[in-house]
């Protein structure tokens, strides 16, 4: 195990109907004029957007709307111009992972002169300042809601980038199960996608002695598999929905990826996907993902064949490593087939020529992965073998 | 899944040399004057009193010596009237949980006019307010360090309460595992039986459907289980140390128990054997905790069947649960016995008359426990079971 800090400041208010607890924890924050920031759609027609305005008596509300999946510098120029104009206390996100992160990076850029595309651009600053922000997730998927990680997008030159600091954890997020009921199968499954993949992308290291992490996030890989079956199922079941998003809160707030060497390689390259095709994050990371194991577990495979094993019930007895591995990824494949995503490029339809370009750009800093350092070259053969199914 | 609210600030510094960071932690916060407390005798002797020392230069510290296990209100008196005299900006507990129990109820103590053991007796106010608390944990075993509970005792009245509150969460807590190699076998097992206990009254509950929450706790069991074994063979070894200590911090920094009913009855039970004999509380607890399984689990033993099947590796095929979960109990008594721990009243010769004054005291406010509400009647019949081996 390696040395680690750990902090994480964010309030978790977690449960049925813990919207009405909005106006009580804005209030206790002395908040006299607040930036609302919401998606495109469903807020709005599913009442949420009333139940929060209505905790919002006698506080000045700006508005922010139609912040996109893979929030765009557009729509956070607009907020941070906002906030700027207005001076506001708090940025209340109310929304999924996008709305959230593209709130994350109003926050940081309205207390700052130059772009927050710069900063992110130049990859070392940790966010220090922002405008508080808390949030209300209504879609379960990338953690943001008890993290300091935001994923930022600009859309004419079809880049994607990362910002990190203390500043931008929420101060509280709340998290009403009831609220991802009506969320469609399809963007359920990619959220789910997105929470597995959070966990293993902190899982598979060369840190050696990390038993208790190996076994939390093993817990939460059988726990996402067991719910994102059974949600197909029953959309509306309470027990199901809490447990996937509290998975996915636990999955990325730190805590399980803590004194340990992490890999991100395959978000690196579905970022790639997102920023020239717009897909699902979810979506890139079915396809790539267990391409990236197969392609990486050669040298190492025991920890591939202990997943396999822990999760997927595979027999070690009497067999190879990497054979056990292997099955595992196979059935993972499965599982994320059964599911209903995609498992190749040509179900993103993705045009294979853009393949050198994505790796290219993948690796456009450097090689990529903590656990195994991915080129160029390595980045277009794991492309290559996303184009088979 | 139950409803609940989970924030918890602390800043843990986890690692090889860290008490090095101590300095620019304590310079960050402005520290001018500080209260240094420790337990008696190995913080001296082991060399990391003066390597503590040498990382306050420039602050003006006062310091309290002689904090005994199971803390009494004699040095907790003390610490306070330090406290009041000098309004120290912070106090820093150098010690195990006993030193950081007590220090937290000094910084409680500090900062009001009445007794703190008055709040204690009245058990209902939360801590608000208290001198900011910084520890360097040397003994992994309540979890004090990243949580907001204090345990203190009364040798007089052989009386022991608990303390809970935002204000006595640690601002930041040093975590060194290469300050554990030099602990004692007896206390090593005495620290680690309270670890498990600790995620078990967590674990066992009637709330329905947490399926991440039971897999965090089995696996944190099992790790706990596997290192417990290895430490008294090789007491030196950094990763074993170093995974016993995380264990320590997950096991009671709230994470692994929250939106459902905790127990807490057995902790209650040891309470009172401590206060009567000042037995060491993981001592206690390995007496009491498999007995109060024994008790509880016959009207519902599916949950303690699932905890043999998975903790301990008992086969459930074509079996009654009820017999599942007893070979589990054995097989948990086997390991306390194999690591050292007592497993009766007498190993803790402790009178069986006491039995009846010790029941009393526990239930002294009510029937204890969420998973079964125990009276005193029951708690008696749980002590005597206590007395077989």
């Amino acid at each position: 195990m390696n040395n680690f800090v750990f902090q994480n400041p964010t309030k978790i208010i977690f449960g049925k109907g813990t919207v009405s607890q909005l106006f009580s924890e804005i209030n206790a924050r002395g908040v006299k004029r607040l930036l609302l920031t919401t998606g495109s759609g469903s807020v709005k027609t599913s009442g949420l957007y009333e139940k929060v305005c209505s905790q919002l008596t006698g506080i000045e509300v700006l508005e922010l709307s139609g912040i996109t999946p893979n929030p765009k510098m557009e729509s956070i120029d607009i907020g941070v111009n906002i906030c700027k104009k207005n001076k506001v206390d708090m940025i209340l996100a109310v929304g999924g992972g996008s709305v959230i992160d593209g709130s994350k990076a109003i926050a940081a850029g309205a207390v700052i002169d130059e772009n927050i595309w710069d900063i992110a651009e130049r990859r070392i600053e940790e966010i220090v300042k922002a405008v508080p922000l808390a949030c209300i997730l209504t879609l379960p998927a990338t953690g943001t809601e008890m993290n300091g990680n935001s994923v930022i997008s600009k859309w004419d030159t079809r880049e994607k980038l990362s910002l990190y600091g203390p500043a931008i954890y929420p101060v509280f997020s709340i998290l009403d199960p009831e609220l991802t009921f009506s969320i469609p199968k399809t963007h359920t499954t990619y959220g789910n996608i997105d929470i597995i993949i959070h966990a293993l992308e902190q899982y598979f290291t060369h840190t050696p002695a990390t038993p208790l992490l190996d076994r939390l996030t093993e817990g939460l890989v059988i726990t996402m598999v067991e719910n994102s079956i059974k949600v197909l199922d029953v959309p509306a079941d309470y027990d199901t929905r809490a447990n996937l998003m509290f998975c996915g809160t636990v999955a990325n707030n730190h805590w399980i990826g803590v004194g340990k060497e992490h890999d991100w390689a395959s978000h690196n390259i579905e970022h790639e996907l997102s920023a020239l095709y717009d897909v699902p994050h979810g979506a890139g990371l079915a396809v790539i993902y267990p391409n990236w194991m197969k392609y990486v577990m050669q040298k190492d495979p025991g920890k591939f064949a202990q997943f396999a094993e822990r999760v997927w019930s595979v027999s070690r007895s009497g067999r190879k490593d990497i054979d056990v591995a292997q099955e595992g990824v196979v059935k993972m494949r499965e599982f994320f087939k059964r599911i209903g995503a995609p498992v190749t490029l040509q179900d993103l339809e993705i045009d294979v020529n853009d393949i050198p370009h994505m790796a290219k750009q993948a690796t456009r800093f450097g090689p990529i992965g903590g656990y195994c350092k991915l080129n160029t070259t390595d980045v277009e053969r794991i492309l290559e073998m996303c184009n088979i199914s």
